[in-house]
């Protein structure tokens, strides 16, 4: 029995995918949406395709507003729909928040000047969403309709180093490899318990299977002497020298607990307890991205999808319903002049936090709604050198190293290419304050103190810098933050009224579900919105 | 300061390439081999490329017997130093244990008749060596050498299947995920031995600082309650509802311990330990592989770059040796007569195990030392499946799934070409008494075993088969063992005979290194008797 899918049953995708197929086949217009309306709040988990709906849009006009992951999920079902789509960005390319930098990338944030990317040919590096987990089943459908080729993301290389300062102990100050650390606690951990349990020591009664079963499991788990209950040294943590032609290799001594409990207890709690996420559902492996950059599917795919529907460099200023249509108004790129377009509905990709610079007819409720969702900082930087280092000197492939220096954050390598020339480091992602902080500073200055902060892991970072780009999401001027910060409660209230239309128009994007900070939170939102305008369309 | 790197100093490899380059360039002819022989037992350690040698071999003949993981090495050396190299190979193919299976491929073990496979185009899967540490910095040579390039291969991924039966409590004869078991195992644990800390159970005497410290980390890594120290459900065990755009899901609860510890001590112990293996230092991630199959640095790269030194279909009989020469036997693969040819020096990268088979005129020392080396038993069989269940049902993105049916060992999923139109699953991998029952059947015996045990663990697998391809490494008539079994001892007093001449006969490959069952050891035997053949030559 497998007691997973039996517990996810309603979610399980095959079952799912195939009963919509056959309903959407056997029921009339709109048939799949009362049959998932019928399922109740679950109705969309597990999705691995949008319903399939019948009906035609018919030349019905809809602007789209944003080429996010939600705006363009939303607009490419509408266009196989058969409405008549319009895609206004403000950007001059397709992905909003999904920013894949390469030479020639530039930006402005606001009040710091142009940016712009000199890497090499072949350099490039995700400013924003980085990494799928194995379950988002709406973001693998459209690499599937559009042939977007994955690789894997690594959240943990067990080679990637740890670094602490400001701890007590004989770490302090230093890097250890991952796989030290995490060998060490977990032998340390095993010897306390299982000589804890072989001595009965605990509260808890436990039958005497029971202990035998869980001394053996922390004998083989964390590597004990299976005499004493003692962690011994094993390859599970390195060696000192390694296994030759001469020698099978010396294996490394454990780091005395003392010296390791104040550092490995700063690490897990570091950057918001980032090395601990690693574990969670979202973040473990496998997680996966598109080879080559996130814009593969964005500016690459969805972009030739859209053909000339797409109008880049159009920033809009306003949003005007009546009972009868939608008119926006967008600055003309080449122009300088204000457009007006008008539409039958709107279907706006803009995050809430830029929403607002936006003059908008909304209802009191909505624009109520908006205003509450505070959007978080965060900073991230992509670093060029000249020289694999991290590979070449440290052997680490892809994966990330984690330090307690709060202004610098993790370290991110890059998942292919491996054993070419060069390439780009994540060499900085910082939250909240430490972002606000850093991102005050010129682009330069920043670049500066993520190579000094980072030297104190990879020394080599000076000798081999190209140059860096760093985006701070909240000086972003179309993003204004990097992700909505709902509370359980604010989710709760704020949320329903987000989903549903505001007259004519309908918001999408992540900050529309639960999913949130992700790009499968916007492409779940988007088939939600497209289900409901389309059934009001198919009803009209 | 950077322990590692100090424990590693002569290990470093830049600093030891640059050295090598440096004292080659300065010393005279074999000038680097004198300082790594003046730097003792570690001299090889490290080393990411080969020796930089002086002198040149000037049409001195040598004859390369077997083209493995040693034999290609040594060739591409020789050929590079002007040696007049002609490589035998008994196969069809170049390679040896690097055998890369796709549609088309066949091959007999004994008494076995032939197997071909007729999976379709694009399927490929590596019956012998499939994955590479981070650390053979060898393989990576000849990589970056032949422009080979690699992807990630995944020991572990966390949400494939474990499964175990025959076990008590409830959760026998079920799958779970491996990321529940190990939540779930962590938190427990954690939750036992931070009640301990906290009551001062232990005998052990730890400051307060340590005990905080070490709650506070069992509190981050085993999610624990901070006010009770008792496990409670995470987001890391997963979810019974997913979040959606309607509810922010259901965390699954966690197994009972009871249940949970005779599974996961059972899990630990299977397959040789397999699971915890994943935790040594030769099998963390990241762990990485050429890309479409091990297969294209040897039958592909080097095959190139021996041109028509390569005798494919070649099966040397004899090697004949006298004060002045070296003559080898091998059956013609067109006419099937036996061919002599005669050369300087042979390099020999037959297994031992295969080279009992043929007629040498080896020194009784050396014959002894051949004979005493046992070889394993393994088998592996690779599955063809029209549709990738584990990824479209399971959503698996390649890794592992664990069993404790001894017959069947583990699963692997294929890493790359996610989201594709089928693929190849390691479908068996079993050891010892179990590979010699299921080898002993015939083919089509071994693909109904596999595909009735696998399916505990993916129903699907019937309904989806395509055909199996396995291979016997004992039984496969030129390797007759899937690696050498050295013990400590018989290390000692056989490999420093293995690693020396026998007159003008050095053998080469993995069985000559410390780095055993590695293709990374065949690399560092081939450097050291290159290095050893090379100074014979240039003193001569």
């Amino acid at each position: 029995m497998d007691k997973t899918a039996k517990s996810l049953t309603k979610g399980s995708p095959m079952t799912r995918r195939r009963f919509l197929h056959l309903t959407g086949a056997a029921l009339g217009s709109a048939g799949v949406l009362n049959v998932l309306n019928a399922w109740g709040q679950n109705a969309m988990d597990g999705l691995t395709e949008p319903p399939k709906w019948d009906g035609n849009g018919n030349g019905t006009k809809v602007i789209v507003i944003g080429t996010g992951a939600g705006g363009c999920p939303a607009a490419y079902e509408l266009i196989n729909l058969g409405y008549d789509v319009t895609i206004i960005e403000a950007r001059d390319r397709v992905g909003g928040h999904v920013w894949t930098i390469r030479g020639g990338s530039s930006g402005e944030e606001y009040g710091k000047g142009v940016q712009t990317c000199d890497w090499p040919e072949g350099f490039w590096w995700d400013a924003g969403p980085s990494r799928v987990p194995f379950y988002h089943n709406g973001f693998f459908h459209y690499c599937r309709e559009l042939n977007v080729p994955l690789i894997d993301h690594k959240n943990l290389n067990l080679n990637g180093w740890v670094y602490a300062e400001n701890v007590d102990g004989e770490l302090n100050a230093t890097k250890i490899r991952l796989h030290e650390m995490q060998a060490d606690m977990g032998g340390y951990t095993s010897q306390y318990l299982a000589q804890a349990l072989d001595q009965n020591a605990l509260d808890e009664p436990l039958s005497e299977e029971d202990l035998e079963h869980w001394k053996s499991y922390l004998i083989n788990w964390g590597i004990l002497n299976a005499n004493d209950l003692t962690y011994r040294k094993s390859d599970h943590r390195g060696f000192a020298v390694l296994p030759d032609v001469h020698s099978p290799g010396t294996i490394n001594d454990p780091y005395p607990l003392r010296d390791l409990l104040p550092f490995a207890d700063s690490i897990m709690q570091a950057a918001g307890g980032y090395l601990a996420a690693t574990a969670t559902f979202d973040w473990q492996t496998t997680m996966v991205k598109p080879k080559g950059g996130m814009d593969a599917l964005y500016d690459v795919a969805f972009r030739e999808f859209f053909g000339d529907r797409l109008h880049l460099n159009s920033p809009v200023t306003k949003i005007n319903q009546t009972p009868d249509d939608v008119t926006v108004t967008y600055t003309d790129s080449e122009t300088s002049e204000p457009v007006e377009i008008t539409g039958d509905y709107v279907m706006c990709n803009i995050p809430l936090s830029a929403l607002l610079k936006v003059s908008v007819n909304f209802d009191e409720p909505m624009k109520t709604a908006i205003r509450s969702v505070p959007y978080a900082m965060a900073l991230r930087m992509g670093i060029g050198f000249k020289r694999r280092f991290w590979e070449e000197d440290d052997w680490i492939y892809g994966g990330q190293s984690f330090t307690n220096i709060s202004q610098l954050g993790i370290l991110g390598y890059p998942d292919d290419n491996y054993l070419s020339e060069g390439g780009v480091m994540l060499g900085m992602y910082n939250f909240g304050t430490n972002a606000a902080y850093v991102s005050s500073m010129p682009y330069d200055a920043r670049a500066q103190l993520a190579l000094s902060l980072g030297s104190k892991v990879h020394p080599q970072m000076k000798d081999e810098f190209i140059s860096a780009f760093s985006v701070a999401w909240h000086l972003e001027p179309y993003s204004l933050g990097a992700w909505p910060s709902f509370t359980a409660e604010s989710r709760e209230q704020v949320m329903p009224i987000l989903q549903e239309p505001d007259g004519r128009i309908y918001l999408v994007g992540e900050h529309l579900s639960n999913v949130n900070a992700w790009m499968e939170g916007a492409v779940q939102a988007a088939w939600m919105q497209v289900d409901k305008l389309h059934t009001r369309v198919m009803q009209s």
